[in-house]
């Protein structure tokens, strides 16, 4: 396990699209991970906010992070993200934690709150699981 | 008409994020929008194919700029995303297009396709109608 | 309050379509609420296992019932079900809580379990929140 | 092919929750289905509109029957539904169309107009494929 899970941990660290947004890894366990990123400016939108597919990459990263921790390639089939408040500054932390998993089959949800802990968004993601890793 | 969407154009010019990605508007029109994306590194995820946050980025800034085309502020409220195929290089193409617009709530599909118009996945948003902009 | 309970609880047990399924109302309190069904065979589909719309009407009702528990009429515009576990008798137990709770539109999720609490499904549906009932 | 439509549409008429609410095959093809309902007093919820998972039924039944089409069981893992508009009356269509279809997951939308043509919901589901019937 402890083996399977630096691998994991090498694997996120190389997700370069997570890196050039500035989504940080904070800890992953077995069916659960935090992720967080500091809003600045290259995360908003043209109206001053933060874009809806930055707060998606974070949860989404938080998910990658949760769904392949069980020691199989995990490739997510479908998300949805519920935006409940817009901001455009302060930390960002997004919890992944696993509702259901089968043979095939994982699902997760995640939330991101800000740090006052009012929910940002809400997160529902599926993965398919292939081979071991 | 003609003014809203040049007004519209600025707004998704200055969208930092959808620029820090490299993701271009094509078109904006009433109730539809193309937008495109070159597949980079910095799209990458730690195996290698597009990050799933980057495909839902692509989507959300044709979404951004085909709800936002009626004249008034629209705010995404939901959205989800089916992930077909994953890629790791060439040109991606978003198509947004109209299913619902109400009095506040507006609903867009959005295709992404490959170069051969093979299809990599598909987006699903609804937005929250405010003021005139 | 008290009042407007009473009121609800005539509006739910009005929801003919979920009478029609012998879906019945346990609890209904702010911002959530407890509905039931004993699967048999009017709930099965073509390959004798729960149809996914009778699953997702239980958790709709649960989640009519809370969103509309704050004396305002809502209206669903969005939802989402994810499936778990086929199951063809026994009584399932819907419960929806509030994500979010906005001005205009509010977010559940509602949960589906077995008598054992193995998780059947999960329910997540957005509402537009119009005038006082 | 012949032979499995055969199969598959005996499969669909033993679906008793979609027969216990009144709904109807119209006609099923590779990746394809249309279904439909009378709107009756049955299919109302508490204040007098067609309850939510009357149409996701109605939509679901339709995706049921193009998701089996192919030979193999199809069991849905995901779907999802945006509601534009009540109704209380009228015969609904809805009509399953393949977004895309993989070697263990397949897409499907579905659009439920009613006899105007005027959208009423649209769905978006997944299947799990399974062995042959």
């Amino acid at each position: 396990m402890e083996h399977r899970i630096k691998k994991l941990e090498q694997m996120l660290k190389n997700d370069r699209f997570a890196n050039h947004n500035d989504i940080r890894l904070v800890s992953v366990g077995k069916g659960e991970a935090t992720a967080e990123m500091l809003v600045a400016e290259n995360h908003l939108n043209g109206v001053n906010i933060i874009q809806g597919g930055a707060l998606f990459t974070l949860a989404d990263f938080a998910f990658a992070a949760a769904s392949n921790s069980h020691g199989r390639i995990a490739v997510a089939s479908h998300a949805s993200i519920n935006f409940f408040r817009g901001v455009s500054s302060g930390k960002l932390t997004a919890r992944a934690s696993e509702l259901s998993s089968g043979k095939t089959l994982a699902t997760y949800t995640v939330d991101i709150v800000d740090e006052e802990g009012t929910k940002i968004a809400f997160f529902n993601g599926t993965a398919f699981l292939k081979g071991e890793y």
